[in-house]
């Protein structure tokens, strides 16, 4: 269940745990997503080397691949970081940043899903792109929204490699494949003009995954990430006046959450 | 013609356009140039792969070459998406970051330039070096300004290779080899501590080079984006005790700027 | 000797000689450390390919290997750029980030120490991995701290290598083996929400023992650094919500800390 409660719940049970996040991403989000992971109180590394990368996935909770600035390098450590993870049982998050761009994108993160990941965090491009849906062609008259018109591609693609798929925009979607919630409200404008948050989001969703009771599901980790970042970030928006001030904010807001705060401004819909 | 009043139509322009500018840019300005793009409108991507740069290169409506960090692997990739810019007539931007310093920039940075670029902007070391006039050498007996000392070497590079070169410090100086503009004050001494702010406006001229209508000449659309960061610049700086500040009041201003703030407040000396 | 006095002299020599620092650092570290260096008024620069490294090390005042995010393109720059430092008597600062986590980077960081280093700066856990004494079994009763904790591995790492030892935390130690100072109270808890500190310390270490005059050790000099962070972050801290206004505001502290406010807050305890 994705109630309120249970999201301030997990936040307190996540910074209590402080689990250590693995992430091969990409250069842009590294900064970000580093003090993203600090300020909500987890604890981040950047690894990528083939000579540790496997090594590294045995001390982390939990793993984030993120093909938004690829090299054949690092392509061959995502799948030993993958491979790895999956044997030691750790969850995978994967940010499909730019699938259907290029070719050589969408079949690293093609490859990657395959192979078998916990969530996959995208915008509705991407996951369109990924379930080979058709994109546009599949949209209904009314269908303003883009992350409604990827709801088709997002339960396709989460049914056929069992696994969570988040589509973030203005209003974010998260599936299963069998069930689907969504989030409404919440967040900023001012989000699409800072870079990496996606990116710092997808490192977030690992974070909430990796410590995950029994009683929650990879669909309800990941909703409650979107959720801190859907309260943090109105909170931040509402008192910035440019990307600049809200990048400094939105940190501070994360940091200053409190499972107090989420119960009280968490808007989930299920 | 670059009057105020054409920056800010033209600033209105690349707004409505949005141009999705691909960077092969250093690892220090990725993430200051994706969010100055960010806040003043356009779209950036930051894509180095082989694999993909070419296929990339279509999708873009310009492309920057910033050889701040380089490796062999990244030569290869700009000299990949600068020849299917050329092809595709897609602008190209080099940013020559420490030509000068090194053998092995000096000559990366003068390979692509004879291979054909729109426009290089760099400090006024970085363009003495570049043109082989000498320096401090060419200096007249009252040249206090290093800007002022590059304007020999940044017309005989502009004639040369039939490309713009813009200068920047203190002054910044815009010249085709035919003719030179000068935009006089403007900007902060503080640009100067915060780390690949020159990086992120090379990165701003390709947005608006991209944009240029039939009547704007890259001559005058380099003008507009250097009268943008000036503009912003000086009103960030008169509101920060220091660089910390400066650089969030800076991606502020630069989405808060208006055409009718850049038609008021331009300086530009032509 | 490591007096207020002498930090305070030391900083206004370092921002009159505006030393250029050679970073090969990690990349999550790259924009804080050059950003850090600009505030205080050094030069950074982040050169890491095999083609030019050495070449940049003869320009250069000092020369900070970090291996944060490590790949053998980059050991091999590291080696390079150590082997011309030492040869040209070039300050060498090691950041031993994450040693001790893999065999990768415990062997590459010992490497670079057994060539010769200036300093090592280092949280507890890496000095007590490098050091090889055992961590946790070392410790007295009563040491809390951690940093406290690798007093002993420090004091033998440094007189084995011949190097100075900083091992930084709530109280920071600094050792060259036979002598042991330690700074107590400064800084701020908020600088272990902020991504990469410890790694633009390392680069502001590389700074201050550059710009040492004769009378000043490199225990002396790398005590000046770390009285600096102290008390810019001590002031930051106090001015600052969370880690993202942090951040900014320790920029704005480091660009405004005069040699008078160092005399009067430095709290250096010899």
């Amino acid at each position: 269940m994705t109630t309120p409660e249970n999201a301030a719940r997990h936040l307190q049970r996540m910074r209590d745990q402080r689990p250590l996040i693995h992430n091969i991403t990409n250069y842009v989000a590294m900064d970000i997503s580093a003090n993203v992971l600090l300020a909500l109180g987890a604890s981040p590394a950047m690894i990528h080397a083939n000579e540790e990368v496997e090594d590294f996935v045995s001390l982390s909770s939990a793993v984030v691949l993120n093909i938004g600035t690829l090299s054949p390098d690092w392509v061959e450590a995502m799948h030993r970081a993958g491979a790895r993870a999956r044997e030691l049982d750790r969850p995978l998050v994967l940010d499909p940043v730019g699938a259907g761009a290029t070719h050589y994108r969408t079949a690293t993160a093609l490859n990657i899903i395959q192979s078998g990941v916990t969530v996959v965090r995208g915008n509705a491009s991407e996951i369109i792109a990924l379930a080979g849906t058709g994109g546009r062609g599949t949209r209904g008259v009314d269908a303003a929204d883009p992350v409604d018109e990827a709801s088709t591609a997002a339960e396709a693609l989460a049914r056929e490699h069992g696994c969570v798929v988040a589509v973030t925009g203005e209003v974010d979607l998260v599936t299963d494949g069998r069930h689907t919630r969504v989030r409404v409200a919440g967040g900023s404008s001012l989000m699409g003009r800072v870079t990496a948050i996606g990116c710092s989001l997808s490192a977030t969703v690992a974070a909430f995954v990796a410590t995950a009771d029994g009683e929650t599901s990879p669909l309800a980790a990941t909703t409650h990430a979107l959720t801190c970042f859907a309260v943090a970030g109105k909170q931040a928006g509402a008192a910035s006046p440019g990307p600049g001030s809200f990048r400094t904010a939105f940190l501070d807001a994360l940091f200053a959450l409190s499972p107090e705060m989420l119960k009280e401004k968490a808007e989930v819909l299920t």
